[in-house]
């Protein structure tokens, strides 16, 4: 009585969906939007926030209150911020902590990415 | 000036927080939820629908609204059912469609169990 489903047909409309994120005692504190505003601190040279928030379509004050609100979060700093520098007006640099929960955060997505490889399967990350 | 973060504390805090699902032409098919009714309805020898969703804690109205609206947004019919069985009343039972999402779940489930073994850090799939 059954159609044999037609595989061939049916597989390309399948994806994997997924949303993944760092916790830090229950809370939610890195997910792709912020880890991607770390990784352009950390490899903004000059150390401009404008910048790194530029590159992610935040406005300053908003990538701002993002760092504030996982340092908040954490109960520990993610950035050192100082005067002057090349761009005149300030820097700013990931601390220790900023660094370790990016790197963390890198790891994951590395092994998240292999699992689209092995299975061959279109994944969705949102 | 930055203190060193005490890593050795920090670490258990931190999780890996996780959703995943499978998609069919964009939308949700198949969460934690609903792919584990699918597996009751699998491993359920008497093909009881009201057993398999018991032990998801649905109703048995709520479990066959699930496997409709699965059909629905597939197009295909993922269960086939019958009358009489040892139970009497009736019985459920997959189709190879329904059988294939479950198994691309299932692969999927696994390669995410794997990261968190790899990675040692605790994961919280939701």
């Amino acid at each position: 009585m059954e159609n044999q489903p037609n595989l061939e047909e049916l597989k390309p409309k399948i994806k994997l969906g997924m949303k993944f994120w760092l916790e830090f005692e229950n809370k939610s504190i890195l997910g792709s939007g912020w880890a991607k505003l770390l990784k352009n601190i950390e490899k903004n040279k000059e150390g401009s926030l404008s910048h790194a928030a530029k590159e992610c379509n935040y406005s300053y004050k908003y990538a701002w209150n993002i760092l504030k609100r996982i340092e908040k979060r954490t109960g520990k700093a993610i950035v050192i911020t100082g005067k002057g520098g090349r761009g005149g007006g300030g820097w700013v640099k990931l601390t220790d902590w900023g660094l370790y929960l990016l790197e963390i955060y890198q790891k994951y997505l590395n092994e998240i990415t292999k699992i689209e490889k092995k299975l061959g399967e279109t994944m969705k990350i949102s």
